[in-house]
């Protein structure tokens, strides 16, 4: 990235980040009018500073950026902010997931990090902070959007999708639980199921969806006309798909240094494309290996399922894998309609998809 | 209760058990719509009828009650299953903070049976499961009521309550986590917010206000009419108060033939009532016994606690708080204007209620 671009991203990132101050505000001014206890107060502020806006922030970006790419121009402050509240409602919803995950999977840390219910005095109150993260979203949506002809359109699209997310984790909880190792409940079927549903809908289609539905975009298409969010959604699963790939596939082969982390799927018995992979095209012998070593916490066991990773060739799989996707979410990309909306102020440009798709291909970190 | 009245009322249960069928069927066939796998959809049956049926539908039976009470007539079918619908939806929302409070206060049985996270092959799966639970409110209601007038006043109403429960969780568990005993958190007026929060507003207020919005009141009173969800808020919150005041103070003087479980409030550290109210009339000497017995999982602590609970004459101040419930909620009741929807085909009767305060009334179970 040339120096210019990066700051230009800086700075796009300094103006998001600049309204989640007045979001949380809202927030805890609500706390005070219901007359909560001042230690309620401070804890509840304390949770939000903590899980909502230290990530990569995005999810929460992809809104307004979306929002500039479908307006074809620089937006005015008002119609930003409201743009960046649908942005950090997706950032909520990020963080009401990544709270509760944790839990559930017993997660260690988390964005360098100890886990929020891993906190002095947090625990298990985590749980209900989650529910509260959730609760948030349609408090500040309410509070911006209320009146306005997207609102209910809004509020659905938040329980379609967090409702959908919530049927992945569960998939993903009972293929792979961590500390029971079944691999015959594994492949790259159930793999396809978990990531869209888990993953692709809320961290993809989300964000697209919801500045489409800013933008006036009718979510049930008027007769004769294409049903532009069913286009959408037809690029941003597999592009979805195509970032967790690349997520599970930099988890086994990135550096720490790449990755900024050090990666766990194997010893965690996760359902990841790699195992899903090598379980597709490994021998008995092999398998039996695997059987045996993965989702062990032990360096041995996992030194043999990377062993093995690299004998059924799964790095060229994932090369394969990569330039297959690539092509396929062009020809995607090209059959939508570049449709305007009733009001004729924006445009279904390709570029909203095509910004997405460049961000990700060939991702090393 | 006569033989009549009582077989009257078994009827009405089993007429409203009988919607919980369609209602759980509509949610699995989504699962079946979205191909989840086999797996996943009998996961999902056994946890909805694990944790939504069982309890005393007291809530969910309200909702349909009032419906009838403002109609002034019993209900055709097709306006009885919305009802229904709605009532089930409240039960949706009491299992959902049932099965994620039971986590996070470690509880043991629920309803007579081993708590959901306790279940074999369940654990801490049962969080995902608990936001299942909320998101299938939306999705029932969704099915039922889009389109309807009212649709966005029930979505507003489900999210508003559910935030606000969420609020009284909080200063619950940071009033009293099971683990640390801190009488100074503890007074009247805090056990007072806790209950109203926690309790109160979606056991009380949210099955009335249901009612009345699909009999179409306005959620926002029009130029010069009463506010009449004001109104119902200053008669059920009091209720509600005096409903979990009942329960706590049943919970220390109950048998377990009346109460059909045995009370844990003073082991487990609760902000209840009788304690609450012991820590207002107590000695300094009484108090230095309070704190160092109550909140311990210990007979001849409890028993202590117990000592003191009778000395200073927390069933006394019982009787007198019950009488006082009483008379001031009978006159808040009687300042209700009892005014029609603007259909003309309802009524905010008296009834609404005087039928709760009937059933709770110097109630002993």
């Amino acid at each position: 990235m040339s120096s210019a671009a990066a700051s230009a991203k800086a700075a796009a990132r300094k103006r998001f980040e600049d309204v989640y101050p007045i979001v949380r505000d809202q927030l805890l001014k609500q706390f005070k009018d219901h007359s909560m206890p001042q230690e309620a107060i401070d804890y509840y502020r304390r949770s939000l500073d903590y899980n909502v806006p230290g990530g990569k922030l995005n999810r929460g970006l992809s809104v307004v950026d979306t929002v500039e790419i479908l307006k074809g121009r620089p937006l005015a402050q008002k119609e930003y902010t409201k743009a960046a509240v649908l942005g950090w409602a997706v950032e909520f919803l990020q963080a009401y997931f990544l709270v509760s995950d944790d839990i559930m999977d017993g997660s260690i840390t988390r964005r360098g990090q100890p886990c929020w219910y891993r906190v002095e005095d947090v625990g298990l109150i985590a749980i209900n902070d989650s529910l509260l993260l959730e609760g948030a979203i349609y408090q500040m949506v309410r509070e911006h959007f209320k009146g306005d002809p997207c609102y209910l359109d809004l509020l659905e699209i938040f329980h379609e999708v967090s409702y959908n997310t919530e049927m992945g984790q569960l998939i993903d909880l009972l293929t792979a639980p961590e500390d029971k190792v079944d691999l015959n409940k594994f492949s790259l079927e159930r793999h396809q199921k978990i990531v869209i549903y888990k993953t692709a809908i809320y961290s993809f289609y989300l964000p697209v969806a919801l500045a489409m539905i800013m933008c006036g975009y009718p979510t049930t298409a008027p007769a004769g006309q294409p049903d532009v969010y069913k286009y959408a959604m037809d690029v941003l699963i597999p592009l979805g798909e195509y970032f967790q790939i690349q997520d599970d596939y930099l988890d086994y082969s990135g550096t720490p240094e790449q990755i900024g982390k050090i990666g766990t799927d194997i010893v965690d018995n996760k359902c990841s494309w790699c195992i899903n992979t090598a379980l597709a095209l490994c021998s008995a012998e092999q398998r039996a290996i695997l059987d045996t070593s993965y989702g062990r916490k032990d360096p041995a066991a996992e030194a043999r399922v990377k062993e093995i990773f690299g004998q059924v060739g799964v790095d060229k799989r994932y090369e394969e894998y990569e330039q297959d996707a690539h092509d396929r979410i062009t020809k995607l990309i090209k059959a939508v309609p570049e449709v305007s909306n009733p009001a004729g102020d924006a445009v279904l440009r390709h570029e909203v998809f095509t910004s997405f798709l460049n961000k990700i291909y060939k991702r090393t970190k």
